[in-house]
């Protein structure tokens, strides 16, 4: 038995057993509503409705909503811009013409919180004498607490700029607000959307609108497919420079600040042409987890990591407990160029 | 366009964009020697094919295997015989002739653990002054650690039943293993498995022989499906007495020892024929939630709940910290009366 | 032995077995200069260092970052303003002079979007017809996915206003932007913030400036904690009106949307002295569990619900599948009023 | 201020503002029953109370039972003879005297079940060849359905010992049950606990009596600290031979079947001597994600991995989806070996 159909397959719908025959003139009746074409299948205990039509975009909502309906299955992914499907090459993310993320390992590192200019200096310093590209700060700072450290805003953005110029490194800082997106726009190299904001839509609409590359961090509650979508919402709007970052999600574990999901990396790859890199500073939340975590990104696939750094870790005013010193930055660097340099 | 079976659907299998023909023959023939028939539907981006038969349990795992199968979806639920579709009257379980689990709303009330005659006997004499039929008490008790007390065993045993006879009680006890299986049938009216036996199957397979009622708890990390088919094995193996019980499920949440999951409740009155009692004890781990939570349950639809009380449980050896005492049970017993009293 | 301070606890550090008598001076060095006392306890084993001072909000960030630091316990709450101990007396919020949120249980049903002006119409007339004050609906939608329905916005905020006025109702919607606060502020009786935006720190500071009761959805992904941080951020900029809503947290079960906490509002009622509601429509995604959960949120404690209801929840363009028709609302309305009249 | 202890620090009890002298007074009796000392710090909001001891074992039920105590800090940690501080040398486990897990990276690999001698033939052959010296695979099947393909059972275990002989290979099988365990020590030079019996406490207890090595499994629902403690059941009654197993826990996260959680493989490290290996297969159940995953947890530092092979996924009776065919196999085991040969 054979039936062939011209267009695609957008769903399938299954009825619940005992559905009347007024139900299924019904959801025919919808499904033309909506554009579509159906066709039904039948069987001794179960109805099946397949959605048929030109368009990927739907929302499975109307379907959802009628009490006969058992399961609605969508046959098609929920993105499209981000997807490997649509777009077969792999993007490289190009920084000021000379750097490139999606192709080799890339490496950003630095504070968590940018504290004081003499600090920046210290880590640019240090950045530029171990070739790391990237400097990595937060000038406004997302604290679950209203009382928590909340970063030194647009003085902290100025002195991210004055330390890059200082060590020809490129800033990657976060944003946390539409209000506060053009001032950011203006200092940063490559703009941070935190887990917290990743489906602040919003904000990821105004990034959309930007030209500077979007480093999208996961949110910490999001699948994968959510994940997928925010990037989406990026592309959409018009930005097709987004670099997807892990950084652990919420499980029940509780001796990692958060569990790193690895394999979303291999997955990211089969799935999506988009760079991803791996953050195990917010994922272990425990410096001495740090290194491990790095090698196997790299050996996962990872197109390079993002970790803190600081030149003394116990006076950092946040998250100096995941941060590496500058010295167990270097032993990790070396273990992993000796592992890069072997196998490429 | 229509087509019609005799038979029903078992499952649909989505195909991968780009599969060849070679792909399709070979699982219309892997249907066959299944058993099965296949119906196949044709889009632009995506093949759908059909699988029906007459069984309706069937493992899914050798369309999944397949490289070019994108998704697998059942159609039909992984259970039978607790599935209400199979047995359409709800199951009233009777216990010992005089009391009925799944009519009315039972209470279960009693220390975690037998700690010692006196202290069994203090709580029997309470609950037969406040007319609930059933006594709680664990004489096995599966503790994280080697180090913490295990219960008094076959002596736990023998004071529960001594307890019971005395002030006319039902007993209620933990099985852990397949080895204390048969003295325990001799001591307990109502075999309990517990959340982390919840799918040691082989135990399981054990309660399908015993002629008790079986107080099945939700495994802390089991969906409702999989909390269900625990069910069905025991079912399965012959005891048609299954008593289900929520009692909370692991999650990130850390100001409560679990999530009480009170959907549940509502869910498995529309899936399922069987009885469903909560245990908000282990559910919240604080006592001072437990009231509020045996409300909800009642009011959620539940047929009973299951507390653990003790007459000073500041000194209790495990789990005090949820334990109510003589007063607030009492008390929340009052107020339990009156939502009762007024509302059947 | 005792020791008596004059000042209070701010936390506890435990030192790891081995460290250094430098470290111990490491760290009673750092204490002093964040202007706080400490008292040293040392067992064999391990080293415990009190500290103490007269300021209850202090980051454990600086003790957690030191190598030789074992484990920082926080002695008090990491929230002040929205706690039972800070303001004992509980919060009744009152809404246009003749409502109260937090005395009684207060109704708020609506449509998910605001999708015509006759749909709102449809529905302000029942819900007058009903006596439930309180009309929610979305004009701004947050969705997963760009290419869903994102609301009627302004169009949206006006057909509320317009309905509210005529039958004589206030107006919950939600707040998605800073940049659309304004015009919301104008249209709206009670400002919501959903769950998506429930750690969108500058979304929240923007609420402590308005005059408008806040309803502050949980994070879908937020232990009660910082669900309770999140309202201190808004007491802590100015506005004290914020009702806290429980709608569901994100675990590993599938068969509900997510899973309704229901324990939080007892929990809530000890910690805090704001009013809770329950949203037990985006909790269980499905219609037929949500009476089951409203009555069980009643029983619970809670100070009202919020649900969505739909004329045709079969043509509604998002959420259907969760949303009440007028009959299923009447009809657990008219269960709800019996289980209050008896019991109040 | 300081004080000097004889005897190493237990616990730490915090109690509730406002409690009374006699709660006081009622918390240091009771710590005196347990055979502690106790050294009582009041501030003006907070009383903390540190509980010494020469015993670090010790339920804090006691404490947390008393309604007026805020919070029981453990200072020790709940295992002892699995801790690194107390065997600090890593333990190397020898099987059949020339293999050694816990030096070098060990590889195992199989079928999911044991389905036939001729499969068990073709797989043997081929580790054989590749010089993989641990055959894995399941007489014994724990299935969530009882309608699940459950095994060959002992005619299983004599294909897998049978093939095992002819190829000079050591056999890894799964026990379930205590019923089968004389059983299985007969034919299985590695006894495997699955993760559904992580917390069975009596099968752990049964292997502690065992003199095969015990490959452990973690809990899909386990904590670090519990997985530990499950391994500390084993050494506690008698077997130091333990091998751990990470193979992802359950969480909010659809695309793969489990989240595999590699940080606990340097948390270990840290924490334990006794060797981790992971297995990839389970804990993405995706053949694709499968080779990266191998990778990374050597990267990560494991001492090997388990992975599922079979000569014809499709075909596999069970968890073919997640299974590698010979050739991915031997391409994956290329590139670990220039991985390891290069970094060793």
């Amino acid at each position: 038995m054979e039936t062939l159909f011209l267009w695609r397959f957008i769903m399938i719908v299954i009825l619940k057993k005992n559905h009347s025959e007024e139900d299924l003139d019904h959801i025919i009746e919808i499904t033309k509503e909506m554009g579509f074409q159906s066709h039904v299948s039948r069987g001794t205990e179960k109805t099946i409705i397949g959605v048929i039509g030109d368009d990927s975009y739907v929302s499975v909502d109307r379907f959802e909503n009628l009490q006969f309906v058992d399961k609605v299955v969508k046959v098609l992914k929920p993105y499209k811009l981000v997807s490997k499907e649509f777009h077969p090459e792999m993007t490289v993310i190009v920084v000021g013409q000379e750097h490139q993320i999606g192709s080799g390992f890339s490496i950003m590192a630095g504070p968590c919180a940018v504290e004081s200019e003499s600090l920046l200096d210290e880590v640019g310093a240090f950045l530029s004498e171990q070739s790391v590209p990237f400097l990595r700060g937060g000038a406004f700072k997302p604290r679950t607490s209203p009382y928590s450290f909340q970063g030194l805003g647009l003085e902290g953005l100025k002195i991210l700029k004055k330390t890059a110029e200082k060590y020809n490194l490129k800033v990657v800082t976060e944003l946390m607000s539409e209000s506060e997106s053009d001032v950011l726009n203006e200092y940063a190299d490559i703009i941070q959307i935190g887990s917290r904001n990743a489906q602040n839509f919003r904000l990821l609409e105004k990034c959309g609108h930007f030209d500077k590359p979007i480093l999208l961090k996961r949110g910490y509650m999001n699948r994968t497919e959510e994940f997928l979508q925010s990037a989406e919402y990026i592309m959409a709007n018009g930005n097709p420079n987004v670099i997807l970052c892990e950084r652990g999600i919420r499980t029940f574990e509780t001796i990692t600040r958060n569990t790193l999901d690895l394999s979303v990396v291999p997955y990211v790859k089969e799935e999506s042409h988009l760079p991803i890199i791996v953050d195990p500073s917010h994922a272990t939340g425990k410096r001495e987890l740090v290194p491990a975590m790095v090698y196997a990104s790299w050996a996962a696939g990872a197109d390079g990591i993002m970790v803190e750094i600081h030149p003394n870790p116990e006076r950092a005013l946040s998250d100096g407990r995941q941060s590496l010193d500058f010295k167990q930055f270097e032993s990790m660097k070396n273990r992993l160029n000796l592992l890069m340099n072997h196998n490429t």
